[in-house]
């Protein structure tokens, strides 16, 4: 078991690492009701772990501290009430301190489980637990972007200079014949969703480790892990189709804007020109310009930059996607078309760069049936109203991903790492 | 193309067939944003046909009163400007009898126009304009009934009384095998769509039809016409599923609200629950009762009334479709399942009490295109946000539903005759 | 009491001709929260008459519909509960025949009271009832012109052409010396308040006033009637002051625009500024122009015109009344000082073209007390975020206004004929 | 000079005082845009004493950082352009460590004037640098209650346990005869004001005036200090009154409370009950209980406490004090007549418990004007829309207070420590 625990240990730093260049002020705020304060995420990891691992091992053990419990609950009826969402930035107390010693004091815990955790059940709540923090990990990054971009002085995450821009290149097209794929997991059986928006989520081991009886028993893998809203695995039939290579660059929506795409109301869908009018877009998030005729800039993890022409465009909402693929004369792939191309080696930037809008509803795949208990509790329970995003960001941990990951959201989202990839009927 | 013109006035008597027991002031009145006033949708649809056939007839002809050119357009782009949504209800001049007036004029124009209707184009376009008059016969009827409510003395829309209650019956399931079906309707090949809510809607004969056919087959026999959104005609596989024989009753409403279907958050879609507290609900719209321990009463046609239990609960949002279905184990049909059964003819109350909530996302079918000009301007532009409505209501006019169409509505409407027949799988 | 009569059928007479030039649907419809439909007033003059005068003399009789009791109770709890205000245009029934045929069997009830009005209380009730119907022609006037402006077609309330404009004449200063002067109406002793803005209003003639003097001297003359906002009379100190001659123009007004009035912050109070802002003012409601650089117009009651720099400006808010006067190193005057000038003679467009806004909060003078029952159960109800305008406005009925007149309203109400009349420090 | 440098010196220690108890956290968040963050009034008051003193002192030098310059402007437009208020608690940088640097920093470079601030405008300056300080420190404790109050865990701000209750003791009237009173400072002639909500307030020095006298003197006691707005001393004519000799307590408030005080629409202003409906209120601010049948709670500096029958009700709006006002038979006093029973020595509990509503709209005395420059920038801008309040609460510094003051805030505000004391007609 000993591969599980350092498996939990580098999870749980890398969550660390990415707090580093943070103060505890920065820790704290919230802001919008759509994201929550960086303490906040280190806090609820920590509460799931305790409640769902430590729960399930140690049933009589008292928590670290009962207020806690509902304080850091997201959404889980079962376990019991939960702090509002939008309120989450006006818990002052605990402070930064007292949460970093509780996931010391918790994390000791989970390592003097030491060969319990040959018990699958427990392995395998342990990975959700870790799966689950790495989901957290890339909300904690967009997160703490959006805050940063709230301060007039536009400061930076990340030390240093952004890494070099790579040389623009035309975008190909990748076709596929009319036919049957498979699509989706097998195995998926257990569900968490992280709070709000993001993706039904799991977990999955690291190329390097053993899969051990975690891989054996337990939920998915594409040889190991998944989600269970990504199956059951089913057949799907596809018409030919064709679709780029890359994604659609800041170069490419520059075009877009020149050619008036925020002002031209025929190419936007309906719900998505009255987004424009009300939220008053004329470019995607963190863009701007001191005047009309200035050039622009976006604020990225590095401070305020100049936008690359050959770099992926990023923080699109659905509405501008559907806008820029009906100017470009092309739509925007299905899952299932993204899928298959994606199995079949023919995405490049496919999970490393910016999740990526498909027109798929988010909705259960067939015959789909929601797990027993807590954890299941809400599965399926984001299913309306939200798109299907595939792929994976800068921000995604490593080894996250999958062709079969399903991300969602509502098409107003534009503060996750979120870009385009064209596609066309064949 | 005497039968096209007698059709044409039918239709158009049957409008104000239904505006017959209101007041002027009852035809001025806009309850809400979603809805229209009566005298706007007498008006409009007279600018339907004024704008699309008697200015294709008669492009040189000056328009009846250069201003409703704007007034009464719904949001089609290319014709101009229009008034706004919200804001229809403020517009006392010109007053009910001076739009009937033009009325008459109108139609006396398109009676004029004589053989001149034996070109397609224009048997195309005046039934087009058919077919979107008796959409908004069906919206007449839905906001004049959402006016009434608004009004404490509970007003009938109807004389005399009710239709006496059938006897209850209870459900059967009707089951079907897994494997292929066809959907949708294969001549569909142009598009309009009422402003706001109301389903994606065209005309279209392809261009190969002679007018004859036109005028013997429709408004609305299958076969003739249908809307864009109905097609292309495509290939669907099915598992096997069961569909119920009946629509879920005012009765079994109560059973739901009885056990507490409303309180029991594990029930709802995350975004339904939300709408479910905000909109502070409690049972279906025009449900209503003095307290907590009386008896309900709903609003209807012929004012309040004590629900029936064996009809057809009416006005639910599609997330109480939803979570009802939960509640009873079972789920909504797709589209596709539903049109399957109803083209075997497995359905009893198909079309004539309520538009039934299935769980499919208003999408586009597999290489769907809108059509080029005004009337397709807004193709598939309403294709975010919504779920498909299959059957037809008591309000829709005698042969306009159809197996193939598809009504479609956001998630949180109510105001429409929408109901619940469950499905599950097989 | 033929006299009395005989005022009544006047004051009745003249509501129905400021209705005349207006259809069914023009009095139906409410164009905001603050405003009211004319059937609307109709009703509720004539609610007020038969609940107060006629609920008074014949006790046992019934009402004309019992229906009607709560839905045009405009504020009065004691006689029960009302229908919400911003709900009121969504009444279609009754029609607006029938209110007219409800104010004619009420008027023949009145009238044949006979000399059962010698009854000094009777009497008193009355004449109540004929000051809140002139204050409610006032407010129909006002209320119609608001909904006409919704209209994009600019329709006018009245025939033919406005009055000449005059020539512009310079206006002059008159200054008063400090000391001592007496404010307010002796009697007033009852008050009612009409819904929402307008005047706390009363009656009142003691118990020991004799029916004829009433009959003779009202409405409206100074020594007769009063509301009891009015009261009680009492010495005030004022300083040395100066009062300008004539009101501010709409010339005034195009200058102020021109010197970037609307764009200075430092002119305006904070709560004006951000007024300003939030509903993004650059000129006085219905004014309008086509672009930047065009000419302006402003919407009249008959219809759109031209600006006439020598007439008055009207539709100020108090905002923009106390922002201009800081402009031209001036202020507001005070309503002591607005009353003592106009006791003195030296005020023209004293109660002819617009209210006067003054500096004044609407607070009640020294020992005043409300009067007992339901006319005075409001009474200092609205003595709270409002400020004091004095004067009378061209919609005023003839014999309505008085020097001790106390109109008040909201800091940022437009739709009334409100104007501006400098002052400042001698 | 030393004098006037060691009085500096204990104003800002005494600030440093009050954030004592809090975290990097505790001084970050805002709790809703009425309120600032400790951090900001940390900054800000710095920010005040670096720009008006230092900048008049050394005109040359650069200050701390230039960034400041912007973020933490409250609204002094002549300075240049301000962050936003509500977001105010979305900078996270510069953390608490970088401003309490700064405030190091600017109390050394001020130290540093020595015999320098024997310059009476320098001296003044300070002078109302460390008034404004004052303010500020006030703000602080009543924001951070308001923070400390958004936690579920009900933190303390102050350790230990509430001061022990006094005895109750019954409330007693005071009468005064009419007559002639002074109200007002007579020097008062320059003004400042807190950003929001806080009094208009000032310093300034009259010609005359040695800065000898005003080291000696202030801040704070009669004859030296005042606010712009406390002047021009003038003659005020009072009826007889009378006046309660202690606040309302929370005892009277349960009264208040258990006679159905917030549901009773006849014992509040129109827009009070307004007030009461959407803001759901049925007790003070910090009032809270488990059920309607539990007995109140009412959160503290320390935490939640029971209701102390004797003790001084706080955190009334205007609307509570005078619903409660009109419920006793009584009303609020006039800011004349309170300042008149203070002068004569008549008040109990006058400065140390709460701010008292008076029914005294917020306006400027008769020849009133504003001081020219940044400091005077907004004199009077506050004067609409708001209340007097008079005395000072638990949270005021010592010294800050005396019978002129004028405090004013909006109807609707809670979070400072308001209360009540009766008046009535002799």
């Amino acid at each position: 078991m000993q591969d599980l625990i350092d498996t939990y240990r580098a999870v749980r730093a890398e969550t660390l690492l990415r707090i580093a260049p943070l103060s505890p002020e920065d820790c704290q705020v919230q802001s919008m009701p759509d994201t929550s304060p960086a303490k906040w995420h280190l806090a609820h990891t920590t509460w799931f772990i305790e409640t769902f691992v430590l729960g399930a091992a140690e049933p009589q053990a008292a928590p670290y501290d009962p207020a806690f419990r509902t304080l850091f609950n997201s959404y889980y009826q079962t376990v019991g009430p939960q702090h509002p969402r939008p309120r989450r930035g006006l818990v002052t107390r605990p402070d930064l301190a007292t949460v970093l010693a509780w996931r010391r004091a918790v994390d000791d815990r989970v390592a003097g489980l030491g060969d319990r955790l040959s018990d699958p059940r427990l392995a395998a709540l342990l990975t959700i637990g870790m799966n689950h923090e790495q989901q957290h990990q890339e909300l904690l990054v967009t997160d703490i972007k959006h805050l940063l971009w709230q301060n007039p002085l536009a400061p930076a995450y990340a030390r240093g200079a952004p890494p070099a821009a790579a040389p623009a290149t035309p975008a190909g097209w990748v076709g596929f014949d009319a036919g049957w794929t498979m699509a989706g997991k097998m195995a998926g059986h257990m569900a968490g969703h992280m709070e709000g928006n993001m993706a039904g989520q799991s977990a999955g081991q690291s190329a390097g480790q053993s899969a051990g009886n975690l891989a054996a028993d337990m939920p998915g893998s594409e040889g190991s892990f998944s989600f269970d809203n990504e199956g059951p695995r089913h057949r799907v039939h596809l018409e030919a189709f064709e679709i780029q290579d890359r994604l659609v660059t800041q170069g490419d929506w520059q075009s877009f804007i020149a050619d008036g795409g925020y002002q031209r109301t025929s190419l936007w869908l309906s719900a998505g020109w009255d987004w424009v009018q009300s939220a008053q877009r004329e470019a995607p998030l963190y863009w701007h310009r001191e005047a009309a005729d200035a050039p622009w800039h976006t604020f990225t993890l590095f401070g305020n930059q100049t936008p690359d022409p050959a770099s992926p465009v990023l923080h699109l909402s659905y509405y501008e996607a559907d806008a820029f693929a009906r100017w470009a004369g092309a739509r925007l792939p299905s899952e299932f078309e993204w899928e298959h191309a994606a199995r079949n080696g023919a995405l490049h930037q496919q999970d490393d760069v910016a999740w990526q809008w498909t027109r798929s509803d988010y909705a259960p795949y067939p015959r789909y049936h929601p797990v027993e208990g807590a954890l299941g509790e809400y599965n399926g329970k984001f299913m309306s109203g939200q798109y299907v995003l595939r792929g994976g960001s800068l921000a995604t941990p490593a080894g996250h991903t999958r062709a079969s990951y399903r991300n969602f959201f509502p098409p107003t989202a534009q503060w996750q790492f979120t870009g385009l990839r064209l596609a066309r009927d064949a």
